[in-house]
This record gives structure tokens, C-alpha cells and sequence, in this order.
């Protein structure tokens, strides 16, 4: 279990509130608010805040119910519950406290993944507020791992790795199970493997299944011939694995199949050795699309080359485009270029690397060959 | 499989935009989104997007990598998607559909889990318009189930009751087990029943973790004596399962247990029994509740009596003080007063009921006893 400083990332969050001049980070249960405390939870339409006070304070606002988890779970002191027979009193208590530190005109930063719902009793408590939005402060301090971060994200990749090379070594007997057959395979010797959990919902798309970027898995039975997109990862410490292989259990592969794999395993490997400190975002997206268009498959890439993965799936840096943010040491990010022709197969090859003082490292390492 | 008739739904949205002067609902992937068209995803940054018009039309406005699997899904037909190189045009197809139809300055309603993230943008978008939450349409809708949905949620139960009495039946061998081997034991059952997922992270409380009512699990070992308390559901067609025992594996309870347990089980009969067409939620909540506090545990039953569930797992009706809306024929609910002793054990004895026109029947029934 790697021990992550909570008192050190709650410290860093108040001072860069001071620096863009907000008062207050108001958390709902998100990755933001495992980030800050340990702790989260599913989103619900009970109103569970951590309040960040730029002042320095920090403070949990929940359901009576969840005192003791909360107390038990994270390091903050001030945890204020609302009385559930009364649940309007829960924004009453955020009012009150807000108003202890004057700021009821002040510069709120709400979380990004607040629901629509809480947002609006925001703006109609708070009248006279400026608000924002938490990512302002968050961002930044979640984009660049530490060690302790990095030790969880290569757990996360190596169990993944584990589970990837014994479901091609499955060979010729996944022919004939359903995708989601699969899948429930996968999410099993995920949790074998020490994981505490999936990720994502495992994607596993057989034949023109395999041509849907974000497909999950279906009824499909997986046939002799069918390439199969399998993007799944573990879950270490609260941080994420995700990798993609697409192989052909058994059988032909269809006709351009080869192509497409030599293609996208070419731009795969050129993304990878584009990252490096201080190459902008852009460039790696464009090293690994030059290789595709060349060979003629430009339309049929329609997604980005790669996203920062750490307690959340989906975070900064995005390697996309007209995103000219560059790259540090500590980012991780995935790189994973894709061919999709509707109706007929896609090819997808992914894994996750951390940017180094020199350029990067692989956290994902297995065969990215199509044949088990 | 199920099939539900989105069409309809749609239509029933529709004209309830109409009757609350509403123009427009705009729902971002939700149970709401799968409720009018059979498809959501997990929410994500990428904006992806259903308009429901009150003059009749549906729109999806979704990423681009989404397009085939979107229109292989639902039955919207008009799709559009923005191009992923640029997403800040995303907004602005959200823009030329609201004025086509003339609605920027119209009442908006926004999806109530949609982000703060998306909220801010449809703010600073459209200044003039009015916004409103999508609930105000969609909760009368949803909360009154068909024979189609209570057929799925009869079948979430029914395998749900299946697992809870096989594990049951392992009796003492869940000794030694610890809570998170029990979860994952219980969710590979859920799957082998034919549960398409598990309706939320299963909760399995061994000891003093039984006495916090959310606790997930964790790596606690279960010893003889300890009461554990299961909470869990599978998943059929999208509808939930949910359902609650706690038991004592092996060995002596400890002390005051068998007491507590037969208040709970107490109040939930006598909650089950109230329930009732054009009785209140509150009324329910009232009748579990006073066996308990006659009983001297009032102070440690500190959450509501229970909550409807369909597509979501916390949904209208919520039995609880204070809630004068009258259950009506169609609505399922859980009965589940639990009593929470910090420190030392928790009992809660859940149930889904739905409401007849007569009284209601039971959608789980297993036994509900502490001895296995």
C-alpha cells in the first residue's frame, strides 16, 4: 500500500489558490477529491463537499452517515455533518461556514465534476460570488506525478500486462466466446492479479465491433478471423492501468488487416519515441498521424493520440492538435493510434508511458504483435 | 432482453417540456440518457450530448468517434458530431441547434448530473436564456415504472436473491475470508446469474465495518462472531437490483446483537407493510422508524427509511420525514432501517418492494434471518 502525502497536496492546492486569486476549492466526490484526501465516493444526489480554504483550513461537509467512514478514511479534522432529517440544512452549513471566513462575495472554485444540480444552488446561495472552476488550482498539481504516484501507476500497468499476456496466451479458445465472455474473463484475472477493481468497463469488440473507438463489449460471438480490440486496465491505489491490443485468436484475418496492423503498430512505436521533456503535445499526435495518413488511413483516425491517465482515465496532457503544452518529467500519458473501417474492423494498439529527464518510459510492455 | 420503447419515452418528454413551459432538455449521459434512448457512457470531458425539443425533434450532438456506435444503438436519427480536431465547435452545435429553433433566449434544462464543467459553458453560451433542470420532466416519467421495466427490476431481483442465498449457504466457510474476497465472490456470482454488471460496488462490512452504513469493503479478515453486512444488486436491461442481510457467520454474535437485529427486522416488516398506494413516503418511513426508536435505538438509525430504484440506484421516492408524496401503483422502492452502533456491529435489513393497486409485493424474499 504506497502512502500518499495528503497534508502536502492539500498545502499545495491553498497556496495556488493564493496564486490565481480564489478563496475557496468546493470539492464534490471526484478523483479532485480522492487527489486531496483519500477518500471519495460515488456521486449522489446527497451533497458531500470538501471545502479548501485558501486561509488554509480544510473542511469535510457530509451526511451524518458518513461521519465515522469520512473520520476513519482521511486525515481532515473539521468534519461537519448535516442532520439527514433535514437535508436543506446541508447548504445552510456551507453558507455558515463561508460566512465565518467572510466570503460569501468571494471566488469560489467549484469542482469541475460538480453536478448541474448543486451548481445551481451555488449561484443561488452565494448571489454575489465569483466562481470558477476547481481544475484552475487542481490541474496543475495532479499532471506531474510523484514517486509514490508512479510506483502505483506501474503496479497498475504490470497487472495489466499480466492479464494481457495470459489472454493471448488463450490463443485458438477464445474463438467461440461472447465478447462478454471476454470481458468478465479479463475484469477476473484483473482482480486475481491483485487489482482492486476495473478502470473502465473493459472493451472488447470483435470484427465491425472492433471498428467502434469506445465500444464495450456485447453478445458478439467471437469468430475464426475476427480481429479483436481488447482496451482494459487494473486499478492500483486508486490509479489507473489502460492498454489496447487488438489480436486474431484464430483463423484469417481479414483482407488489409496486416496493412492496418503494420500501420498503427508504426505509429504507435513513432508516438512513443516522440515523448520527451519539453516536445509539446502536438507533436507527439503529429508524429504518430503522419505515419497513418501516409499510408492513406488519415479519415479513419478520427481520434486523439493520447491522454494523461492517473486517478482519473481521461486528464492532462491530451496529445492532440493545437495543444502546444509540453510535456515534463512525471506526466504519463498513453499513446495509442487507431485505424477504424466502419463495418468491417479497427485496429487499435496502446500503451501508457511517463515522460523521464531524457525522454520516456514504457509503463505497458507486452507483445504488440496481432497474432496470439 | 427487454424492449423498451424509446419512442414513446421520448414523446412523454416531450410533452412534458410543453406543460412546464419548458423549450428544450438537455441531457448529458445519464440514467436520464438512458431512459429516452436506451445508449449513455460513463460522463466524460468530451461533450456528448442529447437535445430533446418540446416541438417534437431529437437531436444527439456527440464526438465523432461516436457516431456509428450512436446510431447503431438508439433510434435518434439526426446525429450530428463534431469534428475532434476542433472541440471547441462543439458548443457551437449546441449553438446553431437552439437557433435554428429560435431558442437562444429560450428555458433551458439542463441534465441535473450534468458538470459543472458543461453547465458554465451553456452560461456563458446563452445569457439570455432561462435554466432549469431536466428532473423537473423527466422524475414524473421515470418514477411510475412499466411492466417492461418492473419485468427487468423482477429479474435484477430475483438473481440477486439467488447470490444472496448461495452465499448464505457457504455458511461458516466465509470465515476467514476477507470482506474484499467476500465482494469479489459475490459479484462473480452476480455475473454467472446472468447480471450484466453490479448496480453499484458492493458493500460487505464485517464487524465494527458493518456499523458504517456505506462502507464498501476492505481487506479486513471475517472472523467468528462478526456480523457482516451484504449489500448488493445485479443489474437486468439497465434496471438495479438492491437488497441488504447481515449475518453472523459462525460462532456467538456479539452481545446485544440478536436484540438489534430483531428491531430491524421489526421495522422492516412493519415498513414493507405500510407500504401502500396513496400512502405518503413519509408515513412509510414513519412506521419503520417507530419500532426502532420504542426500542431505544432512535439516535442510531440516522438515514432514511429508503429510496426508489429503476435506471438509478438512488432515485424518487425517497421515504423519509417530511415527504408528503403519496406512492402510486408502478413505483418500486427499498424498505431498509438499519441501526448503527459506532465501534461495535450495524444490522439493515433491505427489500425492494413495488406498489400495487392493493398494497405491494416484495421484489426480493429471501430469508432474513442472521443464522445462515
Amino acid at each position: 500500500m504506497v502512502q500518499f502525502d495528503f497534508t502536502r497536496r492539500t498545502r499545495d492546492c491553498q497556496s495556488a489558490l493564493v496564486d490565481v486569486g480564489a478563496d475557496a476549492a468546493i470539492v464534490s466526490p471526484s478523483p479532485d477529491m480522492e487527489y486531496l484526501t483519500g477518500f471519495t465516493d460515488e456521486p449522489d444526489r446527497r451533497l458531500l463537499f470538501l471545502v479548501v480554504l485558501a486561509t488554509g483550513e480544510s473542511v469535510f461537509i457530509v451526511p451524518e452517515m458518513y461521519r465515522e467512514q469520512i473520520a476513519d478514511a482521511t486525515e481532515v479534522e473539521d468534519v461537519r455533518t448535516w442532520p439527514w432529517r433535514s437535508p436543506e440544512t446541508a447548504m445552510d452549513l456551507v453558507e455558515a461556514l463561508l460566512s465565518e471566513h467572510d466570503l460569501r462575495d468571494g471566488t469560489l472554485l467549484l469542482e469541475d465534476r460538480m453536478w448541474a444540480t448543486f451548481v445551481g444552488q451555488f449561484h443561488a446561495y452565494f448571489p454575489d460570488a465569483t466562481f470558477g472552476l476547481a481544475s484552475d488550482v487542481l490541474e496543475d498539481l495532479r499532471i506531474r506525478k510523484t514517486d509514490e504516484e508512479l510506483r502505483a501507476l506501474e503496479e497498475a500497468g504490470s497487472l495489466s500486462d499480466e492479464v494481457a499476456e495470459e489472454i493471448r496466451g488463450l490463443g485458438a479458445d477464445v474463438v467461440g466466446m461472447t465478447e462478454r465472455e471476454l470481458a468478465f474473463e479479463i475484469k477476473t484475472r484483473l482482480r486475481d492479479h491483485g487489482s482492486t477493481g476495473v478502470a473502465f468497463e473493459p472493451m472488447v469488440g470483435a470484427g465491425p465491433n472492433s471498428a467502434k473507438p469506445h465500444h464495450r463489449h456485447s453478445d458478439r460471438v467471437i469468430r475464426e478471423g475476427d480481429p479483436v480490440m481488447m482496451d482494459f486496465g487494473g486499478i492500483v491505489d486508486g490509479y489507473l492501468g489502460d492498454q489496447t491490443r487488438t489480436l486474431v485468436f484464430g483463423g484469417e484475418p481479414p483482407a488489409e488487416f496486416e496493412d492496418v496492423h503494420e500501420t498503427v503498430l508504426e505509429a504507435h512505436e513513432r508516438g512513443v519515441d516522440a515523448v520527451a521533456p519539453r516536445v509539446t503535445a502536438e507533436t507527439v499526435d503529429e508524429a504518430a498521424r503522419e505515419v497513418i495518413e501516409a499510408a492513406g488511413y488519415g479519415d479513419a483516425y478520427y481520434h486523439r493520440t493520447g491522454h494523461g491517465v492517473g486517478l482519473e482515465l481521461h486528464e492532462p496532457p491530451f496529445l492532440k492538435p493545437n495543444n502546444d503544452r509540453e510535456l515534463e518529467p512525471g506526466m504519463v500519458c498513453s499513446v495509442e493510434p487507431g485505424v477504424y473501417l466502419a463495418g468491417r474492423f479497427g485496429v487499435r494498439i496502446e500503451d501508457l508511458v511517463v515522460v523521464t529527464e531524457s525522454g520516456c518510459e514504457r509503463i505497458n510492455d507486452t507483445p504488440r504483435t496481432w497474432e496470439p
